[in-house]
């Protein structure tokens, strides 16, 4: 049975929501062993005993080097130890990468992992890589979130030949920043993947490619923005229809679709992201996640696990056959 | 009465929408002069004839150098020349920006212009500096687009203290890309604003502050990003409510409510943005503007002119002094 090491302190709503969503996944068969302090109520759900916490707002590197026997970098070692096959935490995206980077470490070849986020597009689910693993991106990192995201699409997805894009400001190569320019020289010049040209930000949500890659900063920003903007304006509107009777009866019937959309566009129904580029799998889950959404998550890393992500982009990733090659040279 | 210079050929849809829009804004009282080629049919608003045209996808500054007698560049001129009091274009924006650095040149002390694009948020009007003139933008220019954003907002738009939020991925100080880092810093420490920290991208429609500070880059990716998102999702509610006859009753019925937030939140009920900083006014349409769109660019530009944008920035930019007194010495 899959068994997923969970930080019950991970996230704005732990222990108690990371609790109920564990419960949620076992329910469907998962293994699931919670990290957090002694005496934590787990309503039965087997407990490695931890001491600290990360809190969101500690700079990650210093507070994992700090903090070893945290509820979080314990999980992510876990893993490491063969513990556990997946750890998912909704706490400090950044301390989970640090924490992922000492006790699984890249794999061969990779510079920075990278955060693949669903986007719930209109068609099609478009993977959005860096969702906000790395704060500042080089060029040549967007170059290998192009080609980890490609193998997930392919292997996970089953997308054929994935489309990728890079998020830009324009189609034309020569705009965006320096940053961006650059990357796309190097992706279009990149074999192995379907570099087809950029994306602007209009296109996110219509399903612009498979994979669409961007620094974390930009990520992290860009999918902060679309989930923003769809709660705003779903409130927005529900407001303006609330404003008149007629609005109201309408409002009654379109519930339905409402729903619907909701739904689709809801970032709980994903629950979770995977860090990719490391030798084990990690679920990093929203700040806020609640129950439903953790539940998800774990689901996620369950699936990851029986799909195996982490051994099918060890195989794939060119990066393993060139570093092995100099290493024989 | 106030004169305005519009660049006949610039955007998607001129000249036909450029023109019909001229027409709208006449009709208002605006004086307007058209810039385009011999023999085009302005329906009898004065046209001074130029040669070139500048393509969107061309490089602003090879463009604006090899086309000095462009509808573009020619227009800009006109400000620079006295012929007119502002320059409307919907066409490539670097080389609007390029022909106004050229010459209208910039406002003593001035690093970069920047473009001042408000967000219809839902309490009150966001302006998002910069909202793409510049695709490479350093920590100290954001602390200019700072202080040009809070004159603008006191003095257009009665803001007595506006708030300046930088725009980002986390609330903390010391999240963000290491720019983005160094301009929290560089914000706190400015005098003459009221610096109240980061917003991030799910703030922006929630009208997170008067004033929203980015580099140029960032700030037209949110922009077209909110843009698309906002299409985007009010298109799929249309799908989900014309599903099922329940659906399509409802949708009848909130119709008018719909309606209400699309031209709230419809970036064509602003048709432009001002270029800040330079020393002559300049306002940025739409690459895709419509009739409705220019009109109501031309309209904007005249406002401008009215309130003395530039004539207040000139006077309130604290560098003016600086530089004076540097002068001095």
């Amino acid at each position: 049975m899959t068994r997923i090491a969970v930080d019950a302190l991970g996230g704005d709503r732990a222990p108690a929501e990371v609790i109920a969503g564990a419960h949620d996944a076992i329910r469907d068969g998962i293994d699931v062993v919670l990290y957090g302090p002694a005496g934590l109520d787990t309503g039965g759900i087997e407990l490695v005993e931890t001491i600290d916490v990360i809190e969101m707002a500690e700079k990650p590197a210093e507070a994992v080097r700090a903090k070893p026997n945290s509820s979080l970098v314990a999980a992510v070692r876990a893993v490491a130890d063969g513990n556990a096959d997946a750890v998912v935490s909704a706490g400090n995206t950044g301390a989970v990468l640090a924490a992922g980077l000492l006790h699984l470490r890249r794999l061969s070849g990779v510079m920075r992992p990278a955060i693949a986020v669903p986007i719930p597009a209109r068609e099609k689910v478009s993977l959005l890589l860096d969702g906000g693993a790395n704060a500042d991106s080089r060029p040549e990192h967007l170059v290998q979130f192009a080609v980890m995201g490609s193998i997930f699409a392919q292997e996970m997805l089953d997308v054929a030949n994935p489309e990728v894009r890079l998020l830009s400001i324009g189609e034309e190569p020569e705009k965006g920043d320096s940053a961006t320019i650059e990357a796309h020289e190097l992706l279009r010049e990149e074999a192995g993947i379907n570099f087809v040209g950029n994306a602007e930000g209009r296109d996110l949500l219509r399903g612009a490619a498979d994979v669409v890659v961007t620094g974390g900063f930009n990520g992290n920003m860009a999918l902060k923005l679309l989930e923003g903007t769809i709660t705003e304006l779903l409130d927005a509107l529900r407001e303006e229809i609330t404003a008149t009777t007629r609005g109201k009866v309408g409002g009654l019937l379109i519930r339905p679709a409402a729903r619907r959309l909701r739904t689709r566009l809801d970032p709980e129904t994903y629950g979770g992201a995977y860090l990719l580029g490391l030798r084990g799998l990690a679920v990093i889950a929203h700040g806020n996640s609640s129950r439903r959404a953790i539940g998800n998550a774990i689901r996620l890393a369950a699936r990851g696990v029986d799909n195996q992500v982490v051994e099918r982009l060890a195989e794939r990733l060119p990066y393993r056959d060139r570093r092995d090659e100099s290493h024989d040279a």
